[in-house]
């Protein structure tokens, strides 16, 4: 294998691993048995199992520069809202283990946290509180509009549907067929309210 | 200590190291030491490490239950929706480790997701439904609101406003204070829209 290969293999096989099991539920052997590559290969290019998972977070939270694309439209605070809805959404297809890693980053950081999750995770609703204060100044949106309630109420919204699935796929489809319909009723929420 | 006292202690460290390690993060001599209990009272009392977190799982979901006082109440589908983001605030607030629980079995379940976890939502959130469904049939809400999606995002505006807590705290005010203006913000989005 070229170096190339073995960095992603040791990472897609460390995704897998790290998100069931957390940084110290998974040993530096379980790793190199599981991704066929020894020990002393992981200590070469991630130097240890600490860098290795940092490499996964580093990968797993990229997608969130994806929001100054949106930020960047000439498009109004609406059709921005409604990208970043799409957006949010397909990077849950896109990445099915991120917010595995999302959710224990949050409520179990570890050093990790601070360098890679937060950073991310504060530029994007950083983005998305601007577009909501564009709409509020523009007279698109109320005046007593909240930027940063309406941010994480949008954000939420969207990350419980998958945080959810397990415990409602029983009598809520979350085919993937079925995800213009919602970011429909998403924007039908947030633009006509109940 | 008395029998109950045995298991109120146990329950209390039990909590907190689970939340903070999971289910197979612990084991029961951490347990027994942190609780300064013998691990046979351990096994006397819960049958063993399973059945301690089985017992924790059914400690912090049980407030779920409160979904059914706000369903029999004799106010109108808009009163309810309100009570529930009270509710669903105050239990946070009350319970700082249930979002632990709640994301890591969603996202990891253990066996007992099935038995307590999945039971308890899927009440909650059929409970939520029926009270959207009410306000539809009143045409007090649009008879194209989707019910499922509405009460996932209801839940997920809650929920992410306490998950993104690390995250958030630099820019956004958590604190209890706030929780009443907050409620009023998240009625007027559900109302009023953007």
């Amino acid at each position: 294998m070229e170096k190339k290969d073995y960095k992603t293999a040791l990472i897609a096989t460390a995704t897998r691993l790290f998100a069931e099991r957390g940084l110290n539920g998974v040993s530096i052997r379980e790793l190199s048995t599981a991704a066929g590559v020894s020990i002393s290969m992981i200590s070469y290019y991630f130097d240890g199992k600490e860098g290795l998972y940092s490499a996964v977070l580093l990968d797993q939270f990229s997608c969130f520069r994806y929001m100054e694309s949106i930020k960047e439209r000439a498009s109004g605070p609406l059709e921005k809202i409604e990208e970043y809805v799409r957006w949010s959404i397909q990077r849950n297809r896109d990445y099915p283990y991120l917010l595995r890693y999302y959710t224990s980053e949050l409520t179990n950081p570890t050093r990790y946290f601070s360098i890679i999750v937060q950073p991310a995770l504060e530029k994007a609703l950083h983005i998305l509180i601007e577009i909501i204060k564009e709409g509020v100044e523009n007279k698109q949106f109320r005046e007593d509009l909240n930027p940063e309630d309406t941010a994480l109420a949008m954000a939420g919204m969207v990350n419980y549907y998958f945080l959810s699935t397990l415990a409602t796929q029983k009598f809520i489809n979350h085919s993937p067929e079925r995800d213009e319909e919602l970011i429909r009723h998403y924007m039908d929420l947030f633009t006509k309210g109940l």
